[in-house]
């Protein structure tokens, strides 16, 4: 529901946790979002006690029909970015209101999550430890939108999503990466469009969110993805898999760059670093959470992300760069009511290069261990 | 009323949108304003979907005659700055004390508003569009002050605020600007004194918000501001006619400075630029709105500011440089007791120069189309 | 008790100040921290009203035995630091969980305050006007941390907390202060542990506050330290006096350094400036309030603070760096049931080298009048 979630599907945004309340504070609520741990890294890295997670949530609905919703990070910078003018602290500052017959419609405008379809990121952030280079780097999660939605029954929306494609101008990235332009511009309308379903089936164990994003950045270069995101829902197992696939003509994301510049630096002394052309990325994440004792969970994850530049025979290939994630670990949740949960985990990362592209790049490996605190309070 | 506007004129309170409160919430309030639009401009300029408003304000009365105000931008640096120690993002910070008999008397300690005389800035920022330098650039609108007040009757106000003239110390001031100080130094003092008058005229139809402030920033160097608002309250038709004037030995707002600096580097390549000396400004802006349909409004509204240097002869002379703004739209507004409206406005934009002026900087005009949802929700 | 300090010793977190609430809002608190005066330093330094305290707190407990506290300042920048992901504004982000029989025990993890035995640093810094360097540097304050407790009766309370020594990393602290690493490399494990006695004696009259503890932050380099907090309450006079002593084989707060690089300078133009080592710093302060006529009260402060570097006989000697503060003012609490002070008040500080540091740093001399206003808010 409201909740857990980056956004609402709709019909699922009550609290169960607090019954007990004035009538004016039933339909405004206020959450607060920790996540804190002790982690070791492996080698020579420092140990530290880290705050994974601070956010502020105030979100209600003071007439029915219209909503309002706020959450921002405690641990960002709040100055704002220059296309949007919002800064990345701010994950949603949006206005919901339903009309039309029986309020099938909707139209949500401001500040609000990306409607990708993707459970990793749909979790609220409290509970998903580790995520995976779709989540941190490839997809613009939290943007300035404006999403028409259409719910056709208890178990079926539709929506479509205009968005703009990155927060900052064209400039600013290319400053911000320290590349030159080569020869693009900005398009007149650097947007893009989310078509999403969201659905509920077989008895509403199977929660399925799937999308398609066309954008453009560059004037020109147009870019399409799909997500496939897969929930299951059932009494002591929980958990999601996440399909993705991307086509970038110009590598804005900036995860394969680094890695194809050192190669063509390899070749050519001289070469100027850039985005790399003709980028496509595919991934497939999968969570899975077992209660096996009443308030112990066992928490496993795995991620297989790749990089391929194949256009024109290029001589980088399929799969050139491989991001390989796998987390495995405990949680104690000791108090029925309350989204409070003890935790440990150990998370080990690769990154390996193939094809040309392996001579030039090494291959990195890290691992993880940390125990810790999370807890999204429903203050009221 | 406090609801929305920058400050609370007295006896105007209560917010009358939620009743149904326990006694504790009736005198603490959350407001959240937010406003969003679609941006379209003229040319080559890239569309975008901003945020265009997005705070927090929390206030109350604990007490009887003691009440407190937070108000701050979610897309602003917190960042302090070096004289005041206050961040850019927020508004409001302060402390309000009624005294004496009849509690006629009030001092307000803390950041907040600028009591300048000016309804287009006393609006709630969640309905203006798009303002005229005068707010933008000329004036320090949110500013640590000590207002002390005397409330004569339910309709005539008279307040004294002692403020800081601008939130930086004298050096950032010039290091931000890029600017040398050529042989100026900071005032002892740096502050300056708002005498206003706040009235209900005509059966409360008429308000009126007059002020003359002075105030020093540099040693020696003393500005003289007055500012003339005057607001029609009538039940389809409601606006506002500011007039200001101000002169400022040095143009520390640096709206004229940089054509001026051209101009000079023109006459002498070797000119350093800096603050311009012995600048006047003009301005009146002019906005109504009215509902011709219940629930849909057109609004409408006029910028005409001018500089001038006329001191000694200046070959720069009047009106130099002028700032013209015109702006026309449609709001709808579905709910009647919410402050949410779905609006579209056309804007246009243009700086002409004149004189010896004209001859070193180009005109620049832009334009823009915008469509959007604006909410100042009363969470509480 | 909560609202009051900067951490919550057990038994004592009821707000006395409203009891009108409904039964939600009895265990869910919103604060705000305001402090503004107008100050007026000697000499040339210019005066200015200043924004002296502006922090947002909310905190509660939902359930027994589970509580969550968030509090911030509203004038510092959320840009997260590199070590901890937690930024500087943010002072408490944790949760706090009690356990065992009879819930003697706790566990506390996140974003809080040290738990140094230091009364002037645990007093709401809205009512503290001046600080030591030991709050102001020498101690860092706010940080990650994981808070083991156990309150042995109503009086007796013993704790133990593991907590990032600094919140930034070694490179990132090296930057900031310009310094090069001079052969040191970070350790493993930049982290220590308070062990900390919170203690009420004579009938809850003197309250003790007594804490060592163990750091390391350069591999191989341990840091000592003991702070000894002793709070007198009695009816119309309160009071504190804090005692310190630290042991730093390197000067990584860096109060010392400045003179001692000057020096070292003075001696051998090529001496390239570095954390100092080996630096011994103590310390006392003590703080008096009595209230002379019902809500009329008379302030003052003393602080001594001194550096030594004694180890190898080193020509710097003892105390070679001293700090010396006075304040006296008075306070005016108009409305008995609310933490709201009309204040003024007098501050005069002083710094003197001795020894051979005392040929290379003049001494130096500040002081300050102030008047103003505070209000803790407990808005509910």
């Amino acid at each position: 529901g409201y909740l857990f979630a980056q956004t609402a599907p709709a019909g699922d945004t009550t609290s169960l946790l607090i019954t007990n309340k004035p009538p004016l504070l039933q339909n405004v609520h206020m959450n607060v979002l920790l996540r804190s741990s002790l982690e070791i890294p492996d080698g020579d890295k420092p140990s530290s006690l880290r705050l994974n997670e601070a956010r502020l949530e105030f979100m209600g609905t003071i007439v029915p029909d219209l909503d309002f919703r706020i959450r921002y990070r405690l641990n960002r910078s709040q100055a704002q970015r220059d296309l949007d003018n919002a800064p990345g602290s701010l994950d949603h500052a949006s206005v919901n209101y339903k009309f039309g017959s029986q309020k099938k419609w909707s139209i949500n405008v401001g500040k609000q999550a990306a409607y990708v379809g993707n459970w990793e990121f749909e979790t609220n952030p409290t509970y998903e430890y580790q995520y995976s280079d779709f989540v941190n780097y490839q997809t613009n999660l939290f943007l300035m939108g404006m999403r028409l939605g259409y719910q056709a029954n208890k178990n079926h929306g539709f929506f479509l999503q205009l968005h703009n494609t990155y927060n900052n101008s064209f400039t600013t990235t290319y400053n911000n990466a320290g590349y030159a332009p080569d020869g693009l511009k900005s398009a007149k309308h650097p947007m893009g469009v989310y078509a999403s379903w969201l659905g509920k089936l077989f008895d509403q164990k199977l929660h399925t969110f799937w999308s398609y994003d066309i954008s453009q950045y560059a004037s020109g270069k147009t870019n399409h993805a799909v997500a496939l995101g897969n929930k299951l829902v059932l009494k002591k197992l929980k958990g999601y898999l996440d399909l993705q696939w991307a086509s970038m003509p110009v590598d804005y994301v900036n995860i394969a760059s680094p890695s194809v510049n050192k190669y063509q630096q390899g070749l050519n002394p001289a070469y100027t670093p850039g985005f790399a052309r003709d980028i496509n990325y595919k991934g497939a994440v999968l969570r899975l959470d077992y209660e096996f004792v009443p308030g112990w969970f066992i928490t496993t994850k795995g991620i297989y992300e790749t990089s391929s530049q194949t256009k024109g025979n290029s001589a980088i290939g399929k799969n050139f760069r491989q991001n390989i994630g796998v987390l495995a670990g405990f949680e104690y949740k000791p108090i029925a009511s309350q989204n409070m949960k003890l935790f440990g985990y150990y998370y080990n990362n690769q990154v390996k290069y193939r094809n040309a592209i392996a001579d030039a790049n090494e291959p990195q490996r890290s691992s993880l261990f940390a125990i810790g605190v999370l807890y999204l309070v429903n203050a009221f």
